[in-house]
C-alpha cells in the first residue's frame, strides 16, 4: 500500500497509445496512457470508460460530434458507444475501465495491447 | 455524456467531508470531496477506495504508519484497512469507489452522508 505519484509515473514511459496499470480497486484499473495523433474507432461491449487529462489536451470523436478535453477535464464513455481519441499534441490521461478492458475494443489491430504492463 | 470539469464542480460546494457524486461507471462512483481537519477512524468492510489529490495536501493516518499525499498523488485503500484522514488546510480530492460506500465506513456517526448529493 504506497502512493502513487502521476507524474513520476508517466516520466517512466514515453510510447504512444499504451495504457500502463498503475493500481487495482473493485476490479478495476487505474492505468496511465499518452496519447498523440488518431488512435482508432472503437467501442467497448461491456465497459464504461472513464479519460482524465492530466496534462494537454485532446480531442474525443463520437459519432455526431467531437468532445474537446483540457487538463482537469474527464469524459465517461459508457459502453457500446462508439469513440475514436485523437491528440494534435502529446496528451497525459489516466483511465479508469474495468481490468478485462482491452484499449481498442472491439477493433482490434496494431494498437491492441492485450496485457498492459504494470508500472 | 457531458464532459466534467474539475474546478468547476468543486467551485459548487464548500462543505467539508460531504462527497458529491460526479460521475458513475462500471458500478462505481467519481466523487469530489473537500477535507478539512481530522475525520474519523474507519474501514469500509466490501469496497477498496482511491483519493486522488487535485489540490492541496493531506495525511492518511493508518494503524502503523501515516502517508502524505501531495497534488497529483493517490492511494488506494484496500477494504478492511482502518484509515483516518487528516488535513491542516483544506484540500479538494477526487474518489472512486462502489457505488455503494458510505464515507464513514464501519464508524457511523454524525459525518455519515447517506445518500451523496450529485452535482
Amino acid at each position: 500500500m504506497e502512493k502513487v505519484n502521476l507524474a513520476e509515473k508517466f516520466a517512466q514511459f514515453s510510447e504512444y497509445w499504451q495504457p500502463k496499470i498503475v493500481g487495482e480497486l473493485n476490479g478495476q484499473h487505474v492505468k496511465l496512457a499518452k496519447f498523440r495523433g488518431p488512435f482508432v474507432w472503437h467501442h467497448h461491449a461491456d465497459e464504461d470508460e472513464l479519460f482524465l487529462v492530466v496534462k494537454g489536451r485532446f480531442r474525443m470523436e463520437l459519432r455526431d460530434r467531437e468532445i474537446v478535453l483540457e487538463e482537469g477535464e474527464f469524459l465517461i464513455v459508457p459502453r457500446g458507444v462508439e469513440h475514436c481519441p485523437s491528440a494534435d499534441e502529446e496528451v497525459w490521461v489516466l483511465l479508469f475501465e474495468p481490468a478485462a478492458t482491452v484499449n481498442t475494443g472491439n477493433a482490434g489491430g496494431d494498437l491492441t495491447v492485450g496485457k498492459p504492463e504494470r508500472i
